[in-house]
């Protein structure tokens, strides 16, 4: 499988894709579509332009403009398991891991709220489903395992099911009041507040 | 002050509205086309058409579909605070009084989820900021009385705040989880799941 599309990209120069280059050229682009101008301006044919290729190239990769949106979801939900893990890193108990996984959660809401929107909002996924639900998952299992660890083995599973869901809760609605203003994240006590937030936790 | 608009309503009789019933009459069509189509499709023209009157009619109450919008959200704030108060009335104890008002937090989300988005979302409320602001300050207070409640006095102040926005994360965040089907409000556990996750506050 190596299919070629030819274009003539915003320099004006042929330049030619490979079938994967294109389909990570249009996941690439649609992302800066979306932070620029959120869901609603979105199309596939926008996404197409901005790489330079036609729409019915596009096609080759993404049936409609949800398809693309749930590969955009899934890259969202890669950085965003990645953004976790390296929060969670180098904590030196797992109160302190969890606790700097949480603050990359804000953080990646706050510096991404188009994406954070997408990656958890409605859309047909469709035949991207599975690659989404993958991707959702490995972030899921960053909080999981933290927290499994938190409670020590061998522990409930619905008590660990419980316990991700409030953590994932608290971050989340945190990161929503952030996002809608709600807390300002100019104030000089911000990140104390965050901490003080998230510190509360308990599995 | 007594301004009258003749109007003729969807069943073709003339109908007068008083300056404020044609107010109130404005904000309950727009929730209702709210409810409906979200705020994609949403405008002033199209609740001025739902009430029976003209647009320039309307301009008497509302600048624009912003200021309505604004009303709106203020008229659902006033609904929220009120169900809050109600979902912890009769607890019989702090605790079950703040689990009270958190399952009524996540129910009123669940029930009205456009409602819900437009109270925390992003609009120029204009010369509307102060009415929504009050009725947005209610509703919070609510949360704050129930926690300043459970801390005892004398409470530091800056505990009762770090308290109050971790409450309110933790039902806002479960809130937005039910509302995007990440937790599914059928399953035959959803209660015990709402509680559980509520009940691990700590303020």
């Amino acid at each position: 499988m190596c299919a070629v599309s030819t274009s003539r990209n915003s320099s004006g120069r042929q330049a030619p894709y490979h079938h994967g280059n294109l389909r990570v050229a249009l996941v690439d682009a649609g992302l800066r579509l979306l932070v620029e101008g959120g869901q609603a301006g979105f199309s596939l044919r926008e996404a197409a332009r901005a790489v330079g290729v036609t729409v019915n190239a596009s096609y080759r990769h993404f049936a409609n403009k949800d398809a693309l949106l749930a590969a955009i979801a899934a890259e969202g939900f890669r950085r965003f398991a990645a953004a976790l893990a390296a929060g969670a890193a180098g904590g030196e108990s797992p109160e302190l891991r969890l606790l700097g996984a949480g603050r990359a959660y804000v953080e990646f809401a706050r510096q991404n709220p188009a994406l954070f929107r997408l990656m958890f909002g409605h859309f047909d996924a469709g035949a991207h489903g599975s690659e989404l639900a993958a991707a959702a998952n490995a972030a899921n299992n960053v909080l999981r395992d933290g927290i499994a660890t938190l409670l020590g083995q061998p522990a409930d599973a619905t008590a660990v099911s419980i316990a991700v869901l409030r953590a994932w809760s608290l971050a989340h609605g945190l990161s929503h009041l952030v996002m809608d203003g709600r807390i300002d994240a100019n104030r000089p006590d911000y990140a104390a507040i965050v901490d003080g937030v998230l510190a509360g936790f308990r599995p």
